[in-house]
């Protein structure tokens, strides 16, 4: 199946790697870890997927909440799909904690801060998720 | 198990009725509908629930989902576990649709209007929720 990330999903992140039907991105903005699961799929609704996908979605988003977790020390979890504007699912795994900038907020249309990831901290991330995490690294 | 609802859950919502080990709840705010599950837990990361407690939640989500299809003619569901104020683990499932007051912003910290249900709305959305989806009604 050809399957496209949206435009605007490519702007905002770094694509990091695949599992088997799911892309894994990272926004750019560094101000919170903010990673977003796109299965490659043109279904839009995540309650509409068959179980098995969900199922995948799920396994992906717990692997980013451990690696959070064990890596960066984030305890706290904001999971959505929403899609109101970029109608192309997605799940949303962001890690939360009362230090950050948007705290007790959620981001969306709240974060008003932008900052960077170094090169260095994506390709670290990439391949900790990929050797650790069991994701597929993306293709350069 | 002893489990009392947040108190801030209790102010905001109406308890239309519960499945083996969530509560189902009405926001009532109606200027969209917006539906609450609240586990029966003291975990309050969904991803560290076990398997077959999202399992529930997500059928849970999946009727309200059909609801709301079938019932009130909204395809568009935003779902989300975020729990940065109110700590007790739950999921909103919430209709929108692009002619509705916050389109297309995601509710929380963006919808300025609040409306209430009528009585007869509540207990209508009870009986459905409990007779087509198979929910159990609250107690009195």
């Amino acid at each position: 199946m050809s399957f496209n990330l949206h435009p605007q999903l490519i702007a905002d992140c770094y694509v990091l790697g695949r599992d088997q039907h799911c892309q894994l991105l990272l926004h750019k903005n560094a101000s919170l870890p903010w990673f977003i699961i796109v299965p490659e799929t043109e279904q839009t609704e995540f309650l509409l997927l068959d179980s098995a996908l969900q199922t995948e979605i799920l396994w992906l988003a717990s692997q980013l909440s451990d690696f959070m977790r064990n890596r960066l020390g984030v305890k706290k979890t904001n999971m959505a799909t929403i899609g109101n504007i970029v109608s192309q699912l997605h799940m949303h795994v962001i890690g939360r904690s009362e230090q950050d900038v948007c705290w007790p907020l959620p981001v969306w249309g709240h974060l008003n801060t932008q900052t960077g990831y170094t090169e260095s901290t994506v390709i670290d991330y990439t391949e900790i998720l990929c050797c650790e995490y069991g994701l597929t690294a993306a293709v350069a």
